[in-house]
């Protein structure tokens, strides 16, 4: 099994933290982002994910692709520890908060779209830190409120073991930080931030502790 | 069963063709995405969806958002006939493509991000409607590639029948057109919406066919 990700990448980052939950060890195969204009547009990588962008799996010729779609395949794989419940239910409110984060923030946020503000439309780097801060703010508040309406409060999104929703957080919650979000009216989810961070499949999965990270 | 949607949404349009195809008729609450500062962002609506975007589906005092994971719940509650694939590797592919226009296509082009962009932005539509034949272009040539590699080429996305792939590459392909993308070039993805086209499921859910089209 070969996983091409990139470390700062928050969909590569949800896999990670999958795969460590699930006690996996790809092989890694770093797609940087940024050096020569971009190594996932390069013809080789397209090959792998015609949409140039990370991450794509490799495993046993077959190739996948889209963070969402690699971690329910894991989880239709190596069924323990489950990252969805059993219950229909509240499956689909799992893969709706999930959603949440990788359709409706995430892809605002992307390089692409951020060197598209300033490439293409002359934007300085302030008005793309203000772009990102407005669309992961309003999500980030509206994932708080999803959760507030459950009547189980565990320590973890949805209870008290971690799974898919808690993978999609947790990433953006950094992103979240490193865009200066205010993340203080947050309370929810800065304490099941603090509950994943101290494990180590969460933990073990950080941008910074990547054999491909930099300053 | 009552769903909360709008004709124009992509999301919502989703939604409809698979409620057709598993042969369900939900009530309909319209919610205006453009009357009175649009419907979406009202209180009452946001008390439903968080989000402040459509579509909601209320069933049963559940109350479901995200129309991937709304589908994919009605898939697991009512069988027949699967909008996904019983093998796992092809059910992530189908997933991964369903994926990559939900998350990286559709959500760039939504009304709020426009808004943005000409309201915060002080850009013209000419503006916003480049922007759109952008992400939408790149996104459906992904789109047409990522079919070109599986090795069964049917009259659907993934196969000889309908299923989630095909439920949102067609309102996409409406939105392209909608905003004078060059869809040409993409002979596979127009002979499958033409062949999603002739079916009642998909045609009874075209946006001009709702109970609250404009012109």
């Amino acid at each position: 099994m070969k996983f091409h990700g990139y470390f700062r990448s928050s969909a590569a980052y949800r896999c990670r933290i999958a795969f460590n939950l699930k006690g996996l060890s790809p092989d890694f195969a770093s797609v940087h982002l940024r050096r020569g204009g971009g190594e996932q547009k390069s013809e080789v990588y397209r090959t792998l994910n015609p949409q140039g962008l990370v991450p794509a799996l490799e495993v046993d010729g077959l190739v996948l692709t889209q963070s969402l779609a690699i971690i329910e395949w894991l989880d239709e794989t190596w069924a323990e520890p489950p990252l969805l419940p059993a219950d229909k239910d509240l499956r689909a409110r799992v893969r709706a908060f999930a959603q949440a984060i990788a359709c409706d923030i995430h892809p605002l946020q992307n390089l692409r779209v951020l060197a598209y503000l300033k490439e293409e439309l002359g934007h300085g780097q302030d008005v793309a830190d203000a772009w990102c801060r407005r669309w992961i703010g309003d999500g980030l508040a509206a994932c708080e409120a999803l959760l507030a309406r459950e009547e189980t409060q565990g320590d973890f999104c949805f209870g008290d073991a971690p799974g898919l929703a808690d993978i999609c957080l947790v990433p953006q919650m950094f992103s979240a930080i490193r865009f200066g979000v205010n993340i203080s009216n947050l309370p929810r989810l800065g304490a099941i931030l603090a509950a994943c961070e101290a494990l180590p499949a969460f933990a073990d999965a950080r941008p910074d502790r990547q054999p491909d990270a930099e300053a």
